[in-house]
């Protein structure tokens, strides 16, 4: 067996439950009792390239399940691909000054790309260092994987965040467009979720994701014709909808050529301006970070989820398995189960699933039933993860 | 005593409790056995202007307590002053043919001059039926109340988005300023709650509330040099901030000029961009209309007093006062409790309270610990309103 120190990381964009899968890792790993040291490198491989790494206290764990943001801090850079360069020979020096045995870096499909640099400057190092991702986004755009940890709490944000914004709408006779405008800048599975307000006979109107072209004009007909006939209308938008010609529609409107360096997010301030412009009352909501940080409404299934994956990849990594990520699989049958499972790194890295057609209607303005049965088992499980002053 | 028909309505904006406040007075009215009915005037006054109330089964009554909107509808309409005029006789007409003994209209400050309209109409007409106003706002601004049933769960949102926006942004050595936007057009005590964030040490860099001119050349300094000493700056703005004239930020930019008809609201993405033009990082998060329709995260100390003052409103109904609202004192002492009490609707309606001064710095720009011992009663108490699905 490899010297059973063991190496974490947080790479990548936070979510909500990243921080229990570091529980679940160091959880498994106190119980496998392999009487090594469980390390951590801060703001991901910053710890490493700085030849220091941070201990932790098995017996003293942080009480982070439901604390939103990446606990050890993350890092978005892409590591060289020279498994000479200085970057892979620091790297190298400290895992060994550590003796760790194994890593398990906690990111989506950028990380993997880390991952993936890791396990170069290993091989080619002639070390035996098992790598194991663990996955996490809210984006759900993860290969190989049926659901990623952090979409779950992501996707009932969403979902929650529609009925509320429906029924505040409802006060008035009058009403307005409101355009929801929810995170996933290649992925439409976020927006998608709103579709789960229809259980409680509260779905959007109309849902836009960046798998279909977006045309400004259908949409401002749509919403006017909805507006005109009912008094009201309900939007979901995904901030990455793009035109035809793949643009993006926040970057191509004025709003971002008054404001040059606004960062993507806007689409929907821009297309209710439009709708304004035209007499017709309307209002953009933007979820922003808000959707990927919203632990004070958790779902159980991703926070367990998230901690078993962790869980697992300790479990693949000490029997032998390296330069795999943990993936989620969906058992067949009418309950909701899920098993786990471990794919090669490389099949993973830098790839983007999209939300599939079947789960858009013909069409391309709306979510199918179906995507509820699909989405609807990621967000149960309810917990109150608030102290007694009634903050989380 | 009067006719034991009771009337109910909603008016203003939507608070996450004010449907509570309905099921306080049915629950009382049921419990107080009159033999009498409850009506409802949906949408406001529409239905006395339309002489049709509807009839609630005080067996069946709906699920609602921690609805968010106004569920039986609301409507903004100045009343007519004249009690000779055409909606001084269709209402009086509608009172009489429900045999309406006492009236408990549901709302803000303005709602309070459509309850001295009813009293002056009722008056006129010679009529013996009594008005007593139930409050509700999440802004805060009533005269005569310690605080009001919607606030204390708005506030609750504020906070516990301020924490999850600043866990967020620690997920990076190099973050970003960010600009939570809350609701509150003339009072700051939205934007104030964020200050409960500091009890988990998170507390915003710098609050800036509509009680304080604000100056936007000033701010651009502080948050650039917070950004360049710790690399992150957390701000939280009103929506309602104004400059030294009295006119509001966001209406005054460019960003307005641009989108004409934009509505209140904006200024953080106004602020953000200003900030993105000198090359700093940063993000605007309007919480916008979930910041009242926030009813998955709600505090029972607001349900219950949502509750209580209804209740109330009844008892002071049924011993014979009218023309005045209910308020919430707080008891002397070091542990929060609050008493009912009713004053003069005349003393409150079109009136706004706006955040005492000593609860705001010298600076201008935060909050003081004052206004924690204030502001943290009225969060506590967590609820779990989702249901099997995890849907609110």
């Amino acid at each position: 067996m490899s010297n059973p120190n063991i190496l974490y990381f947080q790479s990548g964009g936070p979510t909500s439950v990243i921080n229990a899968s570091f529980l679940g890792l160091a959880e498994a790993y106190k119980k496998a009792n392999l009487g090594g040291h469980v390390y951590v490198s801060r703001y991901g491989v910053s710890g490493l390239l700085e030849g220091k790494l941070q201990e932790i206290d098995l017996d003293n764990l942080p009480d982070i399940t439901y604390q939103p943001g990446s606990y050890f801090g993350s890092l978005r850079l892409r590591l060289d691909e020279d498994p000479n360069g200085p970057q892979a020979k620091t790297i190298i020096n400290t895992l060994k000054q550590y003796n760790i045995g194994y890593v398990f870096p906690n990111g989506g499909n950028d990380s993997m790309d880390t991952a993936m640099k890791l396990c170069s400057y290993i091989k080619h190092a002639g070390l035996d260092i098992k790598v194991i991702g663990i996955p996490k986004t809210i984006d759900n755009d993860l290969y190989g994987c049926d659901h990623t940890p952090g979409f779950g709490t992501a996707a009932k944000y969403v979902a929650n965040a529609t009925i509320a914004v429906a029924l505040d709408d409802l006060t008035y006779k009058q009403g307005r467009v409101n355009i929801i405008e929810t995170m996933g800048r290649d992925s439409g599975f976020l927006a998608a979720s709103s579709k789960l307000a229809s259980l409680k006979g509260l779905g959007p109107d109309y849902i836009y994701v960046p798998e279909v072209p977006f045309d400004a004009h259908a949409f401002l007909e749509k919403a006017k014709k909805a507006y005109q006939e009912k008094g009201r209308c309900l939007i979901v938008v995904s901030e990455g909808i793009r035109d035809k010609d793949g643009n993006l529609i926040a970057s191509s409107s004025a709003y971002e050529d008054e404001f040059q360096h606004q960062q993507v997010g806007g689409v929907s301030s821009y297309l209710a301006a439009l709708l304004e412009k035209e007499g017709i009352k309307s209002r953009a909501i933007e979820l922003s970070v808000l959707n990927r940080a919203s632990s004070f409404l958790p779902s159980l299934t991703d926070i367990n989820e998230a901690k078993e994956v962790a869980a697992f990849a300790l479990k693949e990594a000490l029997r032998g398995i390296t330069a795999s990520m943990v993936c989620i699989k969906r058992k067949e049958g009418k309950d909701y189960q899920v098993e786990y499972t471990a794919l090669p790194i490389e099949s993973i890295a830098n790839k983007v699933v999209y939300l599939p057609r079947h789960y858009i209607n013909e069409e391309g303005d709306n979510i199918t039933d179906e995507y509820i049965e699909y989405c609807a088992p990621l967000i149960k499980g309810n917990a109150l993860p608030l102290d007694d002053n009634g903050l989380v």
